[in-house]
């Protein structure tokens, strides 16, 4: 149990570190952010952050809840849907932003690997957080339902936090090939290591989740 | 159990779909596939194919080896070592590319996220195989310790699993973006349509390994 605790503190660790480094690459290296922007670049950075905020951060502190809040039900089980809940209004937010960037430019929409697995992502969370809701919340299937039920959600879960690691980390290699970055810059060290710490954090959550 | 046979029926299966849309894409879209060619672009197209074949293919069919090959002991055992050391071996020949390839047109290695990535499953993948013969196979491990160290062994294939899609789909980002695919042409399906073949080849492998 304890190993448990000291690889979820890695998670979050992990998931902070992360943070910092993202507000350091957009407001210091990039453009900054602005969803109300003329720049198009300051409307398309509200992308990367909201996705990582709701879809690597909030998703795998959600993941965490039946760990780290008090176990009086239904505590867990609420914080768990809460905190899914803001995630999937923080990606409608980063995807709006995205989508108005590429009009503002007359660029293509999800045509890449990333926009794919992304788009993927997205719709499967929402079918999830629906099902889990209605099953495991309002109004509730029976309890033998629920048992069978539980570990399909478990699993499920564990894809979607996987395809959202891939969607983060194809979406940071795009940036860096429409960035042109230079071998061992600055920058491109900054975005390597941004995307090995939200990767961190992920293995961490997995990793706790399967020796807890 | 019948469920199960069908998810790591469905991870085999876009297995096969992958290998079958690598090699169209490196034959046909691409300049072919051959190690001691002058043409560049030739010897490195070794690399996805080797990466693909050793640790997207074998490494999922080794860790569902437990499943799939008679259960009489140490049968799945031996097959799980030997696929992965193929694996590995694939893997080094794969690497060797990438740096010849290099070499030939003078670009710096190992700076961007898909090879920090990338080397890192390597290389950590290799420290589990070693630690895996030792403790599982020769000399072996008291009872006891293989016990308290399997849920570990396991854990950490799962995060491997899960580094090796991350640098397979980092990878083919990065290949894109050299490529400068534009959007809907056929390529870059074929491209997304393989990216997400191998994405669901592993989830299927991650889900039977859940529901098994």
């Amino acid at each position: 149990m304890s190993t448990s605790i000291g690889v979820s503190g890695l998670a979050h660790l992990f998931g902070i570190v992360s943070i910092i480094l993202l507000l350091v690459w957009l407001l210091h290296y990039r453009e900054g952010i602005d969803y109300d922007s003329e720049d198009g670049f300051r409307v398309f950075n509200v992308h990367p952050l909201m996705m990582f905020l709701g879809f690597i951060f909030l998703v795998g502190e959600g993941v965490m809840a039946f760990q780290t809040v008090p176990k009086q039900r239904p505590v867990p089980k609420f914080v768990h849907m809460t905190l899914h809940l803001i995630a999937i209004v923080l990606g409608i937010v980063g995807l709006c932003a995205v989508f108005k960037f590429h009009n503002m430019r007359n660029i293509a929409d999800v045509y890449s690997l990333h926009s794919w697995i992304g788009i993927g992502t997205f719709c499967l969370f929402g079918l999830q957080w629906l099902f889990g809701f209605v099953t495991f919340l309002f109004p509730g299937a029976q309890g033998s339902t629920r048992a069978r039920v539980l570990p399909w959600h478990r699993a499920g879960g564990r894809v979607l936090l996987f395809m959202a690691i891939c969607a983060a980390e194809t979406g940071l290699m795009e940036k860096c090939g429409f960035l042109n970055l230079k071998p061992y810059e600055r920058e491109t060290n900054l975005v390597n290591f941004l995307g090995l710490s939200c990767f961190s954090s992920m293995s961490s959550n997995i990793l706790q989740s399967h020796i807890a």
